[in-house]
């Protein structure tokens, strides 16, 4: 039918009509449906904001009886509980307001470091956790090591040397993310936080901060936004597995 | 002498002071000094900006003299000429401003892949690459592929799916990374660029797109910042090299 | 009396104090009453917001009983449950939080089509959809179809080619418009929405993506703004009906 | 090769790679190509800002001896000289800093109007007709009828019916097209300009205002942009022709 | 005395120091204490946010009784409730908020006409009226005369005419003020309102355009001061009484 | 003509058509185009920015030949050149950048008193009291009396309790206005100007600083808008003249 | 072993990591752990904010049963209780939210005047009075002395000559802190409030109108951080004791 | 005359009037004039921006002829040769742009230790230095240690100990204040500087991050601004001198 394209019998808008009736699945070069359902082994992900617990399990469900597993995110208590009794094998953080379905196979070579400037970040920190376990990674945790007393941070020198990727969840001044990106030579992805008042302005300081980090080849997610470093580090520990 | 430090013989402080006067090449537990002169074999990178031509030759003498090599970014016409005058074998880029003097090793594994928009982002593409080349990495190009004619970016499945990490680098609405990160599974750094106007916001426009992008796990950097997503993209391709 | 106005006999204040004693409706030149009571055909429209249900009610009442057609935009549940209850013939929609009351003949020639990007964008594009019913459109609809998944939407072209005007409902990242405005020769009208967190900024984030558009002619609304979009939608194919 | 396809025996990946060897005309569906080479009769359009007069010279030639014309806008006095150079019939707008090359058929059925408030959004106003006219728009203008005088704009109820659209271009405090938008039922579309100063902040105060306009229906493009609200104009006029 | 600190012999710290024991009344000169407790027969005026209903009845207790009036704003329900069950003949202002108590002598020898451009202004506006009425005003009203509308507000010259300030509320577009503006001779204050939504900005919309207005002589307070803008009226119209 | 229109023979869109063919001037009610050219002895108005020195000559003489007269804003010194060499009795203002031409008499019963902080203030100053001297007010000046030196302005009772309006211009940390607002019983406007540098944010920190006095009836107009406060000032001071 | 570093024959990076595994208090030099717990006879500072009261008396214990004291901030009133139920003895403060425990040794040589504009301001200058009480400084109060009623605050000179520090709490416009500044030659700690509402900004507006103090030398903390200011004071009042 | 003004012989209005013809001098109690001519022996302050160079040497000549000392900051090169040809002994530092002028005695009794992240930050730190030394204090040095090099400042603790007040002087990400306020227990005084670009925001970044530094306790002044930091510094270390 290409043939018939290059040779004008049939015009390509037909072709690529036809072609886009085929199944979803089949139409994924690489990994074109990355986003919504990770390929084969990886977790359907799932939103919680806005939808309701039994919108929640539904779409959970769509997922888990074909054999994959499921992440929820920014879910309610509610949702928690109304996924707990559905499927009673998840993993439900409340800290970090996730749940996790299904079986999840190791892919990730090297550990994915978690760091915290302090313990009002721990929600954050939680989602980036538990969405990179649920993504198939080791995950290591160094928590409450903000840059006002930078020895606790500076003893930790084999955990940071060990690290795949490095995920620094930080929110008032934002400042552990230069820190840390000074002392290792991996990837470095910032996570701005809502933590703060006033001049934090909802976290956009904390986000500035981090975009203008005197350390080289810091990278930067969205405010808040665990997930979304979870998925950034495992698109560099998994490449080559 | 630690020993002296735990049996309070000696005070942590005193230890700490006479510590700090060793040279500092040997305080470096990791890559501490990441930022300016990276480990053995990577460049010096010289900020040019604010700085006269002679102290930016200056500055590089230092480095090659003892066999490293040098990167100068964000160079005037004239750093540049006297920059070429000292070191007749250095290769300077006029759209992306910089200088590369002495002897590259290539460490990559895999290519970097940096995209354009369009045609304005390429001084912020020309300065990622370069930055990129100068710290041993193979560079692929892709220009031009904005998101107004989509079908020029989807007819290049071979060289995104080849990709070891692909830098985009787009102003104006910035949408580029989105869809990008939607195609491939490998790490998406996310350049914004200050081109546009009115509601560009400097780049402020296509900063924030990136950072809400829909597709999961693109990062972002500080608009303009080509040398940064370059050192993020060395950060991960040469990782396991 | 133009004339003794020209002469001097009688002064142009005083004659435009008598011309604004005359009825608003004769006053109308064009469209000049558009905004609130649009012309013969036209529903009134009540934004409920800081209104209560029997205020809301009231309003329809006036113009559903000289034979009109009233449309309320963000209502909440009671004020849908009292238009209900007092005009059992209407249309609520709990979603798009709008109520459709009275006959409605439809007039436009060419189908609005609605497209979001993600799910929850879909609140603003019902109120965009029940907004352009309301004003005798025929609408389509293509849902979820954001730029991470590019080909759900490159699948559409039939859909996209044989619509009169596009509105295109995205948050986030705000970056559908600019591909649709590569693949259409029609009108495109982007609407952002509120829907994200962090750097989306409420919204401002998708606004001023939008009006940095790569694709040339794409003009924007307030966020949020489905009545808005369908208003201008309606201007443009209802004009030569 | 789509049904090898659909069972297995063939690739996706590998049939939309070849897919995309295809010559770029061939891949379009509907106007894919739209915003750089609009269709058949629609002029190359360079945005000359950040480029030399002979690569301007250099784009237009392109186009031009295909028989195609070409609109340069944002061009410097030296540009429009380079061009006029060359060709000769070209027709160069100062104020607009705009340059027409080559023979355009007019295809708009209905005049677009454009407004302007005050004799400084003259460049923009200027910027938006000469685009209108290089797309095969028939152009009407009425100027300096700003808001603090309303009469002069009342006063012209006839030009303001007659329009196909309306492009209102306003500085300061960009109040206009809500005015208008209660004056006309033909489709609004509102420039914001940069004129002003201090609260007015680049322009960004009028471009709140309409897109807060309490007129229903009116649209806005960026700051500045008479170019785009020309090309918004013209999806509107010529839909039908 | 002060011949005392000219030659020398005491200090001027001195001085200073005990005239400030003197009771604050006789240390005015000209007005003041403006602010709190206006001039003999201008109300005290009770910002009641943040106050709780028996402390704001204990604050217009203390003036009252000595013969004064007192104006409160931002007054919840339960206060309205309290300040009329103590003073039975105040007059408190469901929609504007406010609760007038004790005797106002009228002083404004011309009328402060108070404009609003649609409903949902109206609590800003009772404010300001209820405000001017307890400084001594007469007060005149016109509601509803929105710029999308622009017969309505053109039929009203006598009341225009005829005003000795006018205050004119207005959000979204905030596009009033500047007709306004052009169409008075007199002072014309203005009033952005928090109403609207999105790119409203919570009134900031509103006010950026009430700065730049095309009008000159607009004079612009705070988003929602209704109180602000009466007391800037009454500056105005009892200056020569 | 009116009464045919009452009865329906004529319609209004004719009859207003026709009336507005009736010269501008006649079309005045109260005064319509006060803007531009204001009433019979007062000056029109130049903003010079953006006209060449020969456009603004060309534009006073129409005005002077008739026997009024103008102002010139906001001039270079090519154009402050050209209109004293064509109009040798004209006053031009250095500092101010203004230019006052023709005849003018004096109309505002009390002085206008315009205050400035600190000396960089002075330009906005010099525009605002030359501009209140062209619409014939009595001006007033005191200069240099900030609040950090506050015992400068309190010595000087006389000249602000004998003021009919007083006009505070004032950069960087604009609190002047909320002092001068608790001496004085007069209307108070207030000018923020872009002096000072970082957080200053060009003018916004003294704008909103002055939006928020905590003295009741202050009001505001544009950043370094001097002709704006006098045009307000007069609006003030000549009322009942 | 600081020797076997400087030879050689001992990495750095071993020396380090043993340094490292010393306890934390042994580790400081200077003050490095000053912000969590300060050091001897200082208070553990409690954030209470998304703490439950359990927890903050968790924390209280763990420091009070050593025989330090605590001081708990933003609690809501079930921590207040919380915490009193537990140490009797504890100084709890409803206004500024805050809790005292422990016993506390005055340090402070000269008192801290705390200063506030007005009676909204007075929560965080609880919270200021109460954080500098519990560091062992002496307190003054000055309270509602703003701007608008300026003989207030200048009838204080002895107040405010017989400061070592003076801390000033204003929202609103925020210029206090420049008057005060102009007043005293100790040390001037501005605190900026988000008292107010529109063009308050949450604050900013009186960050940034202190930020550009034409005072010299008043420094500036975060919007609402009483606490900050009185840790700032700490700092420079203890300095020598 | 003030027991007059106690028994009404005389008003306080009349009292205040004579006080304020008194000259300035005698005014001040504490030290009311502090901004601009600071008390017997510190400099006057002279802010060059605006003023021509022999503006400059005029405002010097008035201090330094009365035995006094000036300072000037903000110079260009003209300014600093013309102060240079007028006062041979003055001391001209070309990056900090500032001139001193006169003799200073040394007050401060404890160093200001002025700290800078990186080498682009040095011309705010120089005009901080010799603010510092023109007003009598001792200064010490740290440059270039940022925070992505944290072991560069570690081994300072004998400098950092010894300081009686730090100024900080970072742009980019602002961080190092954090690091230093946990590292000291004297005053820390942040200055933020408008180095960097694109998220930068001109210093905006840097000032928000220091204003929620998470080392209690440092306080904030404004972008670039050397001079004010200096002038807190000495309002704390000169205090009890």
């Amino acid at each position: 039918m290409l043939h018939q394209v290059a040779s004008g019998t049939v015009t390509v808008e037909i072709a690529l009509r036809q072609l886009s009736m085929a199944p979803f699945e089949t139409l994924d070069f690489a990994t074109v449906d990355h986003h919504r359902a990770l390929r084969q082994g990886y977790p359907e992900v799932i939103y919680a904001e806005g939808k309701t617990p039994s919108q929640v399990v539904a779409i959970a469900e769509r997922t888990v009886v074909h054999g994959g597993g499921a992440l929820a995110t920014r879910t309610d208590e509610a949702t928690r509980v109304a996924l707990l009794a559905r499927f009673p094998d998840a993993i439900a953080n409340d800290v970090g307001r996730t749940v996790r379905v299904g079986p999840v196979a190791v892919k990730g070579k090297r550990p994915v470091l978690i760091i915290t400037a302090g313990t009002s970040d721990q929600p954050v920190a939680e989602e980036a956790a538990e969405s990179a376990l649920a993504m198939g990674n080791v995950v290591g945790r160094l928590n409450d090591v903000g840059v006002a007393g930078i020895h606790r941070l500076l003893s930790q020198g084999e955990a940071l040397t060990s690290a795949g990727v490095v995920i620094v969840v930080a929110g008032m001044d934002g400042a552990l993310p230069s820190v840390v990106g000074g002392l290792v030579a991996c990837p470095v992805i910032a996570v701005p936080t809502s933590v703060g008042y006033g001049a934090s302005l909802g976290g956009l300081a904390a986000l500035f901060t981090m975009l203008n980090s005197c350390a080289a080849g810091v990278t930067v997610v969205n405010i808040d936004n665990g997930f979304g470093a979870a998925a950034a580090a495992t698109r560099i520990v998994t490449r080559d597995s």
